[in-house]
């Protein structure tokens, strides 16, 4: 519809997830308007993903050194690992502030139809790490984290039968239920069916 | 919540319109995953729009070259203008089908309380090409196809002052009134009035 670089610049925003069209133009036109600097900002952070981001050696979640800030914490409690299946999944996480232990990022979940299977994802790099203590004190309870769909919930019984024959270790799962502020009629049945299957005594 | 570039990145797209948190983080992980090509072409179109994109020397939209290809088409009516405020305004008419003419871009409404008198609109280079012809032609309508608001209502109000002293010349403005497909009774009461006020013989 448009000439030239605005096209093109409506095109390749209406690439990225959740802009469609009218967003992409939305988008195009506003960038068309700001002042040179923050386009400059917005070209030298594509620059930095460009030439690669870090991620942490020992977790795998996005990092800035070596380590990220959460793995070279000394304050976090070494003996708890919850195993995610994303970096995003880290700071959702967080924001409970319900645990102070540390991450493991598998990278996705297994999904043999997309052809991810366990060699895929950080699977090795777990074992290694609860069989070979953390920073020198042992892991005692490993907490999955992955998504509560199918894909996650294989990896999660994946997880399971490899860790079992760990001596000592907990393996939990995230509990599933109704979400906190929703109406019960409007829950699907099989978050309904999980709520009641895993309903606690008061 | 991350480190380094990402957090950078996500900072970036969140100051987007209609980009939140949730959707900047969304996006700057799809960016993190994409293939170097990828990345070089938004980065491509960045560049270009920084080095700045050409206006139409006639109508003031986005162009590629001296005239927007609207402007340099022979085929197009020289008889009407239609003015609109910003560029994207045209693609919008363009897809109705309904219009031939030429189109005029004020480069915004109307509104003195952010700043915004006749002067920093593209009114005077709109006087100048009625005046002096259309490509030889007599301009015979202006179509005032600014928005619906308040804005736009006063800029429309503006421009019939400042036209009517042309001779042979008829104004005209878009048809306010229910949209199509909408339904009588969700229409605000401002949509409603103009709609009866506006109302056609049958």
């Amino acid at each position: 519809m448009y000439e030239g670089p605005v096209q093109d610049l409506i095109d390749e925003l209406g690439k990225l997830p959740g802009v469609g069209p009218k967003s992409a133009q939305r988008i195009a036109f506003h960038l068309l308007g700001v002042e040179p600097p923050e386009l400059d900002r917005l070209q030298a952070v594509l620059q930095k993903i460009r030439e690669g981001v870090r991620f942490c050696a020992q977790c795998g979640t996005v990092a800035d050194g070596d380590l990220c800030r959460i793995c070279a914490d000394p304050r976090r409690d070494r003996s708890m690992i919850c195993v995610v299946e994303e970096p995003k999944d880290v700071p959702a996480i967080e924001r409970t502030r319900e645990f102070r232990g540390r991450y493991h990022v598998l990278g996705g979940a297994l999904d043999p139809l997309s052809g991810v299977g366990p060699e895929q994802l950080r699977i090795r790099e777990l074992l290694t790490r609860i069989g070979s203590q953390d920073d020198g004190v042992d892991v005692t309870e490993v907490i999955i984290a992955t998504d509560p769909n199918t894909e996650g919930e294989a990896t999660a019984t994946y997880l399971v039968r490899m860790l079992r024959d760990f001596p000592g270790l907990t393996v939990t799962r995230l509990a599933s239920g109704l979400p906190m502020g929703g109406d019960l009629e409007f829950a699907d049945e099989l978050t309904l069916g999980r709520a009641f299957s895993g309903r606690r005594t008061l």
